[in-house]
């Protein structure tokens, strides 16, 4: 870290981040296809051929977008579930983490993220996004059961990672819908499921048909 | 059930599955932009004015594509569940009716759904079908937990069904997305992480920080 900020860069990467805050924006309010480029560079106080000079076509924007918003929030996972705390205690700073997140970007959830699901290009990237998250929870589980002395095969990691993130996201889904719904409980929730079943696989525990406990 | 076919109504019912089937093969083949009504006659073997005639436009063949692959799955699903079994059994029969269905339609699962799922009108209909079948799992696990004598909110089995067809879900893409993988097995990984955490919730366990059994 210089004491000296880099002012002839600074103004460029501070401007094009005002671009993105305004982008998210318009498109949470309007959806990807009625967003116009006019009102992004409105809401952005840019005239619009600085828009497309800094960040190209209204698609190449949405995708800056979704990859902006995708980082910020697995950093904000990663950074939460550190690697020195027990298994539970990860799995729930990171779980708080990414409700807090969606819970405090609702209407951003709704629309970056359930467009960007059913569309190309943007359904590529936000595959992309997700296998990081996947490979961040699979080397949770993994970390956690070689504590144990513990080993089980990736595909084995990879599918309880996938249900684990499939499930986060049908609930932070359920969460964008009810504006009442408190993040934090709802990670609470996701915790109590997550959890009192990982707990029990990471021992070795399996179930048998016909030999449930009830 | 009368014992006389229905001669004259049967020809329209059965040209239109024969249809249905014709489209459901042609979109999962191209994706749904790129199938054609002309791929879609020639492959049902009827001329395309008559599948305008009976099913409409391509979009609204989609949507009966959708519709019908949806009524399919959930009545594998809700008649493999009887509810005179117990929980976990109920459970294990679901999920093996979700996963063989969808290891069974590989391509339709990955095209059909997976296109639907950000795009209107099909994402309307798609949250239609995910809807009915939380409400599936939901009222399972109510039935579960009353013959145990407990009682939980109607928030709380929503949420916990939101997480386990998530889940599903989820994985479902991954089995669709590995041609190599057993769709039994992929059902039975699926009820370990459900079941072991979801038989501790049905006994009233919660995981409290801090507190956590390692």
């Amino acid at each position: 870290m210089s004491g000296t900020p880099a002012f002839k860069r600074l103004p460029r990467a501070v401007r094009e981040q005002q671009m993105l805050d305004a982008a998210v924006r318009v498109f949470s309010r309007r959806g990807f296809h009625a967003a116009s480029m006019d009102e992004i560079a409105d809401d952005a106080g840019i005239s619009k051929p600085m828009v497309y000079a800094y960040l190209g076509t209204k698609e190449e924007l949405f995708i800056a977008c979704l990859h902006r918003e995708g980082a910020r929030m697995t950093a904000a996972i990663a950074g939460a579930a550190a690697p020195d705390l027990p298994a539970d205690e990860r799995l729930w700073r990171g779980l708080r983490a990414f409700f807090g997140f969606v819970g405090g970007h609702r209407d951003g959830w709704a629309v970056l993220y359930r467009q960007a699901r059913g569309s190309q290009p943007f359904a590529t990237e936000l595959a992309a996004m997700r296998n990081r998250l996947v490979e961040v929870v699979a080397g949770m589980l993994d970390h956690a059961l070689r504590a144990r002395g513990r080993e089980v095969s990736a595909t084995d990691l990879e599918v309880v990672a996938y249900a684990l993130v499939g499930a986060s996201e049908s609930l932070a889904d359920w969460l964008a819908d009810h504006p009442e719904a408190d993040p934090e409980r709802t990670a609470g929730r996701m915790m109590n499921i997550a959890w009192l079943g990982a707990d029990r696989l990471l021992h070795g525990a399996s179930w048998e048909e016909g030999r449930a406990p009830s």
